[in-house]
């Protein structure tokens, strides 16, 4: 599935830009109404990457009320889309950024059965990229689950 | 400041309890309209938590659309009492829960100059309490900007 990631107007927002380095590292899932929602390419954590379109954000405060209840909902879609697919133990939410500046919000499906288990995963090890076959089915999963 | 952190009544919710590993690690600044915020008491990071006194929360999908859409303000406003007061270079906005698995959101202020920096800072270091006037001080400075 391809769309328009790199160049998109939102209504009367201002063309957004991903960051080049969220765009070499995931795999675009859907398009929501305020965020992108991307599949982190790391087989070791079902990883779903949550991207406001909105130029110019760094911090999740830096949303607007409407926009912040907006992406809480979307984080929310998100979220219910891993639990209903993989089952996890427990979910993590971060918006943390001191890398890639760029307003982006990690949802990550945990398991005391994962390497970085009970730390958090980001630096926990190298990215695992999905053999292609299943970096289809986990997509169309996904995109399902979405929907 | 105290209040009856432990058992306190939120309308129509259930009675709601603090996890015990929370209140060990923290002291309390103050109560807001869903969530009581408390601080870490770690003063390698100006580090703070917000808690939806909501029983029986795991993950951020497990508040319904209303309450996620209150505690989402109050993240917003304990990180915008961090940026008050220590003018961060990042916040980092967390909700993990793999060791204390009753909901609970990080709100951390973040420096390059930090012993973490650029990763997280949850399993990084060994928590380093604040002397008992610098702690009375930090607690005043953000109960002031909660305001």
């Amino acid at each position: 599935m391809t769309f328009g990631l790199n160049l998109q107007e939102n209504g009367n927002h201002h063309l957004f830009e991903l960051d080049p380095r969220l765009a070499a590292d995931t795999t675009p899932i859907t398009q929501l109404d305020r965020s992108m929602v991307l599949l982190m390419r790391d087989q070791t954590y079902p990883w779903l990457i949550v991207v406001p379109q909105i130029e110019g954000l760094r911090d999740f405060d830096d949303l607007d009320p409407d926009d912040r209840n907006r992406v809480g909902a979307e984080i929310d879609r998100a979220s219910k889309a891993l639990k209903q697919i993989y089952r996890p133990h427990k979910l993590n939410v971060g918006a943390l950024g001191n890398i890639v500046e760029q307003l982006h919000i990690h949802v990550i499906a945990r398991f005391p059965s994962d390497p970085a288990w009970p730390g958090p995963v980001w630096g926990a090890g190298e990215r695992i990229d999905y053999a292609p076959g299943e970096l289809a089915k986990t997509c169309k999963a996904l995109q399902a689950a979405l929907k």
